[in-house]
C-alpha cells in the first residue's frame, strides 16, 4: 500500500492487515511516533468532521498537520496549477490527506507527487477510510467480518458510505436487507454485483418488524432535498426512523451504526439502548485513521 | 473540579489551590507533560484573544488542539443537534474548551459529555478563566487576595469582567470604589450582594484624587454603542480615561489592570509607569489556564 | 541578529553563516528542538504558500505554532492599537512571523516588542526569507554565491523578489542578464546601484539563445494586470516563456528557479530535464527559515 485511494484497491487481507494494526494501536502495543512528522490536510471541500478526525488521528500520535481548507489557497488563485499546488505541498509534508469535490482528484494527486496520499471523499465516488472504520467497528463488536446480516438503511441511492460498505462486506459473505424509500434504493449495478457474487439480499418495506436477525443495523441520512415533495418526504421519511421500540426481540449482540452526522432517522431514544454504537463508531475513526496513516508512512 | 463553568461553582479553597498550581507551573516547578493529549476549542463565537490563550496554553505544555471556530461546523449546517456536536467531539478530544453567544451553553455540554469542559465564555453570563487570570495576577502583584482595596472603572453594568472579579473578591475581603458614567454603574444586583456580605463599596465620580488608597485599579472598555448621544460619550469617557498624571501619590504596590483589548480608556503613557500591568496579566492567563487544564485532566 | 526584517540588515558574514546553518539542519547535523516553544504567525494579508513553509519549519522542530490570519483578529475589531495587538502577542509566544501589506510594520513591530520579529513580505517592500532560500538554494548547487552568473527574468520592474536577490547577489560578485517586457524592466535605482559597485549586467530582449553562460536562470511571474493591453499582453509574455527547446547547450550546472506559484513562464516541459529546481527550492525554504528561526531564538 502506497497510497489509499479506493477500496477496490484494497485485498481482503490488505482489510484484515489495517484492521488488526487499528486494534493493536487501540489498545495501545503499537504506539506510532509521528515526532516532527507532518501531514497536510487539503480539503478543498469542507468537512469539519473528517478533518478534525484525521487531525486528531495525527496529533495522537506525536505527530502534526498543516492544513489548507475551502479557498484559502491563494497560490490557486494567482493561476497555479493542481499539480503544481500538489508538488509545493509535498515539498512540506510526509503524507497528503485531501478532501475534494472532484472525482478522481485523489488518484491524480497520487500520480502527481512521491508521498503517500490518502483519498478522504472525491464527491460521490470514494471515501475509503469511512468505509475502513465501519469494517473496523463491525470487527471489533461481532468479532469477526465473516457471515454477517447487515441491514442497510435509508438513502441507498446517493450514499457512496453504504455503496462502499456493501461492496466490502460482500468479500465476507454478508447478507443484506436493504430500507430506503422506493426512489432511494440500492443502484443496480450494485446489486448486479452482489448477485453474481452470489451474495444474498432482500429489499424491505419498513424497518419496523424487519430487524430480528440482523447483527448490523447501518443507518444513513435523507436528505430533504432529494424529493421533489416535500410531503412525499415526510411520508418516506416515517417508515425509515428507527425508534427503541423497534429494538424489541433484535440480537443481543446487534448494534446500530451511522456515519453522522444524524438528523432525526435515530430517535434520541435509542441513544441509551446498548444498541446504539454511532459515537464509538467516530471514536473507531481515530484508530483506523492511525492504522491508515502509520501504514503508508511505513512506521508499522 | 470535573469542569469549570461558573465562578460561584467555586470554592474559596478551590480558588487558591488554582492560584497555587498556576504559580508553581509559572515557576518551573510543575511541568505539566500533555504529549499526545488534545483539547477541542470550540468557539462558536470569535474571540482570537481567548482562543490565543488556550491554545497557546496547551502547545506550552506539549499538548496540541484542534480548533473549530465560527460557522465551520458543516455537520450543524446539514441538521446535527448541539448535543450530537458535542457527543462526536468528545471522542476525539480530552478536554473542551468552549465559547458561545448562548449563555448556558457551557453548563448544558458539561450535562452531555464525560470529559471535562471549560467555558471560555458564554454571551454575557460567565468568563470564568478571566476571572481567575485576574485573581491570580492580584495575588502574584500583592502576595494576597484578602483585604485589598479594589477600584473598577469602566462599563460596570454591562462587564461581566468586572461583575465576575466583585463577586470573587468579596469571598476575600476586599473594599471596592467604582468608577463609571451613571449609567454604566454596577448593577443593583451585585451591589445588594456585595451590601449582604458587609463588603464596603462606594461609587466615585471620577478617577482623578480617588485612587491614592488603591492597590489594584481595573480599568475596562466603554463602548461607544451604549451611548444613545455620541457627546454624552465623549463628555463621559473623559472622566474614566486614565492618565499616568493622575498616578502621583498611589500606594507603591498599586497595579492597574485591564482586561483587554484597552482602546483608550488607559492612556499608553500609563505604559511605561511601574504600574501598568496589564499585558503581564495577559501572560498570567496562559498559566492559569494551563493550571485549569491541568487540574481538570487530573495532570496535578 | 535579534530579528529579520530586511536583507540590508544582513552582512555577507550574516549570510553565510545562515547558510551553513541551513545546511547542517538540511542534512541532520543540527536538530533544533524547539519542544514547548511557539512561533506566533501573524498573516494580516493572506499567503498560504509561505504561512505553510513556516508553519512546517516550526513543527520539523518539534515545535508549535499559533496562528492568526487576515480580518479574524477581533481585537482589531474593537479598536485595539497594533502596537497593543503585538504586545499582547508577545506574552504568548517566543517569536513572531508577521505577514502585512503595509510597508515597514515588521521594522515596527520589532522595535514594540522583545521577542524576535520575521518579517514574512511587507507590501512591496521586503520579503527577506524569500531571499535567503534563494540565496541557499544557489549556494546548495553551485557549491558557492561567489563569481556566478544570473539571469533574471518575468517581472523585473514590480518582483521584489528579484530585487532582493539581485541586491544580495552583488555582495558575491554575480554578473546579471535581465530579461523582461521594455516596461516590467528592472528599476534605476538598482541599476545605478549595482552599477557604483561595478557589477556586471546586460538587458536581453528574449530568454532564447541568450541563456548558454547562465549558472542560474530565475524566472517569476508576469501578471496580466501589468498590462493595458491584453494583446500587448500575450506578445510579451511569449518572449519570456522557457521552454525546453531553449535549454539546448546551457551550462550543465544551470539551475531554473522560481519562487512559485508558476502559472505558464516556465512550460512543464522544463520540469523533467536535470535543470529544474524549484520545488526543491520550495523545500530549501523549510531549511532557511528553520536556521533563521533557531538563529533568532538563540538555538544554535
Amino acid at each position: 500500500m502506497k497510497n489509499l485511494i479506493s477500496m477496490r484497491d484494497l485485498s481482503k487481507d490488505e482489510i484484515l492487515h489495517l484492521m488488526d494494526i487499528a486494534g493493536e494501536i487501540e489498545k495501545g502495543n503499537i504506539v506510532p511516533d509521528m515526532q516532527r512528522k507532518l501531514a497536510a490536510l487539503l480539503f478543498f471541500e469542507p468537512s469539519t468532521r473528517t478533518m478534525f478526525s484525521f487531525d486528531t488521528a495525527m496529533k495522537r500520535m506525536n505527530g502534526n498537520t498543516v492544513i489548507m481548507s475551502g479557498t484559502k489557497n491563494t497560490s490557486a488563485q494567482k493561476g497555479e496549477s493542481f499539480a503544481d499546488t500538489l508538488l509545493t505541498i509535498a515539498q512540506y509534508a510526509d503524507i497528503i490527506i485531501m478532501r475534494s469535490p472532484i472525482e478522481g482528484s485523489s488518484r491524480y494527486a497520487a500520480e502527481v507527487v512521491d508521498i503517500p496520499v490518502v483519498n478522504a471523499g472525491d464527491g460521490a465516488n470514494q471515501h475509503p477510510t469511512q468505509a475502513l472504520l465501519d469494517l473496523y467497528s463491525i470487527v471489533k463488536t461481532q468479532g469477526t467480518l465473516e457471515n454477517l446480516t447487515i441491514g442497510l438503511a435509508g438513502d441507498l441511492r446517493f450514499g457512496r458510505t453504504v455503496h462502499s460498505l456493501a461492496q466490502a462486506m460482500a468479500l465476507f459473505g454478508a447478507k443484506f436487507k436493504f430500507f430506503s424509500p422506493s426512489f432511494l434504493q440500492m443502484p443496480s449495478y450494485i446489486k448486479d454485483d452482489l448477485a453474481e457474487k452470489n451474495i444474498q439480499f432482500e429489499e424491505c418495506p419498513e424497518l419496523d418488524g424487519n430487524l430480528d436477525d440482523l447483527d448490523i443495523l447501518y443507518v444513513t441520512r435523507v436528505q430533504r432535498e432529494r424529493f421533489a415533495d416535500p410531503e412525499e418526504y415526510e411520508k418516506a421519511r416515517g417508515s425509515y426512523i428507527l425508534r427503541k421500540s423497534m429494538l424489541d426481540g433484535v440480537k443481543d449482540n446487534l448494534r446500530v451504526m451511522h456515519p453522522l452526522p444524524r438528523v432525526d432517522e435515530i430517535h434520541t431514544d435509542v441513544d441509551v439502548t446498548q444498541y446504539a454504537y454511532y459515537f464509538q463508531q467516530a471514536k473507531n475513526g481515530v484508530y483506523t485513521r492511525q492504522a491508515i496513516i502509520s501504514i503508508l508512512m511505513g512506521e508499522v
